[in-house]
């Protein structure tokens, strides 16, 4: 059996997180990496694959079983995937949780007229989070779910730090409180506030003579960003920000309590947690599972946009159905 | 629509579980339950349902959309599921792993040839963990896997204990070793030894003038049960072992580590841990999600037997795919 033939639309963080992970799967090989930059100024970890620009994607529809959309949720992804699902099939990570209905409608029609698989959404949240939500209030329809992040990197957080005038750059982590935490999993089904949930903490490199008081004041107190919120600002040096705090680690916590019994006397957890070292190549990982999954479903006919919610397990594994019965039941 | 109709086979603790659980899914309803001992010695909880004897049930196939299987795994499941299936779309929770494979080629025949939907092992190990376990093997190929069990109640630990001489009552606990789980989770995927992993505590009646060294002797010297794990014993009154070990509690975890990056220099943790106040009630509602699942196949024509690793999420939820897409994603 041949591999499944991979392409990668846009390389930033995700798009290089794809290529390696491709890289770990043997049943895979990468096709091509389709850029809107100019192609030679682009190095590859994979020394065999040719970059082209995106203009040139289309050409190579026949080369190419699943094309992986690495672009971002808010102005790339709603043309692009519509756009490339014309030709390909293709995996996306749109992330913009409250247009999620509009875009699959979107994409479905299109991958239906044009005989493709997309899946869309595809990630941790909305992702595996989202499979771990349905799968607990599956098995426990009385009880409440509680989805935490952290502790990890907001990139959105980060962003609207340094537009502040006299940041000089800033890195946000979100971090759930412990307390908290224990509150779900006590059963108790508590309500929590935004406050009580999360926590924020500042690191912001100021430029020089800046009015750290001034900072530090508008950052607690944006709307929406940081004013529900208990959040801390450090003061460091650009220096120590980039030693101490470059990384892009990311986790997160899906809790679902419920009860059963007679008296619904019993009371049950259900926990999934991830801690991410690096969020882009866990994030590319998810997608080049469910990249293997919708190449599957093409080869059955099954066309149509999906979410993971519909993708049967097993089509995820290189592995075959009797060989993960065997090993993992 | 009309309600998805539910018989029970087998009235025991697992029976009784889906009994409780089916009254909480307002899509369905139980339309009888079915025993091998004398109907009229039952009383169920739903008084609108009526006990039948066991041979009675092929009598009622057009009544019922699917039954749940709630014999055991030594005696009762390797006849019975394949016995139903001819008749009924069925649910089982067949634990003995070893022989799932075995048990899934013959009730795959028979499901197939008579048209009917048999979805095996369902439940949480092998069930839900084992679906951890694939999802998380999918998505970080590089990395290994742990299952703890516990803390819980084992059953075949406490009677191991019981057929002991001089032994009254006993009820064993399996407990994961926190320094092992948190070895996992650091990431340096150690090598465990049975005994790192569990500890094996024993609440033991002794009968009067029982000889307790020679009993703590013999749990702590028996093959297979016990001699490979740190064992401790607690001999207590009946009075005690009633009113403070009378629960089944169990639980336990599935980890998983694995690195990405160009050096592989990136960690990465999958954590699912349950926590069950009642491991038989909480079996339960895993299976009547599967059987929801069970029958929607059965609508589409999907015949033939099938695991938790072949069934799409969006089954199990008596939610539309567009409500799901739209609440969870």
């Amino acid at each position: 059996m041949g591999k499944i033939r991979i392409g990668i639309l846009g390389y930033g963080n995700l798009g290089r997180g794809v290529e390696l992970s491709v890289g770990q799967n043997a049943d895979m090989e990468l096709v091509g990496v389709f850029t809107r930059r100019d192609p030679s100024s682009i190095i590859l970890q994979t020394k065999s694959t040719a970059v082209y620009h995106m203009d040139e994607a289309v050409e190579m529809r026949d080369a190419i079983d699943v094309l992986i959309l690495c672009g971002g949720s808010a102005t790339d992804l709603p043309g692009q995937t519509p756009e490339f699902t014309q030709y390909f099939n293709t995996v996306d990570s749109f992330d913009t949780h409250a247009n999620i209905p509009g875009h699959y409608s979107t994409v479905d029609a299109i991958a239906k007229s044009s005989n493709k698989v997309s899946i869309i959404s595809v990630g941790w949240d909305p992702g595996m989070f989202s499979l771990n939500r349905m799968y607990a209030e599956a098995i426990l329809p009385n009880g409440k779910d509680y989805t935490f992040w952290g502790k990890g990197v907001s990139q959105g957080h980060s962003d609207a730090i340094r537009r502040i005038e006299g940041v000089q750059d800033a890195k946000q982590y979100t971090i759930p409180i412990p307390d908290a935490l224990e509150a779900v999993r006590s059963g108790s089904q508590p309500k929590l506030t935004v406050r009580q949930k999360h926590t924020r903490e500042c690191f912001v490199v100021a430029r020089e003579g800046a009015d750290l008081k001034a900072i530090e004041e508008a950052i607690k107190t944006m709307p929406k960003y940081f004013c529900d919120y208990n959040t801390i600002v450090h003061f460091i040096s650009q220096e120590e920000l980039n030693e101490k705090h470059g990384g892009i680690p990311h986790g997160g916590f899906v809790i679902r309590t419920g009860v059963t019994g007679k008296s619904l006397e019993h009371n049950h957890v259900i926990e999934y947690s991830i801690q991410l070292d690096s969020n882009p190549e866990f994030t590319a990982s998810v997608l080049v599972a469910y990249a293997r999954a919708a190449y599957r479903l093409s080869k059955e006919g099954s066309y149509g946009a999906k979410t993971v919610l519909d993708i049967p397990p097993v089509y995820l594994s290189s592995k075959s159905a009797s060989e993960l019965r065997a090993q993992l039941l």
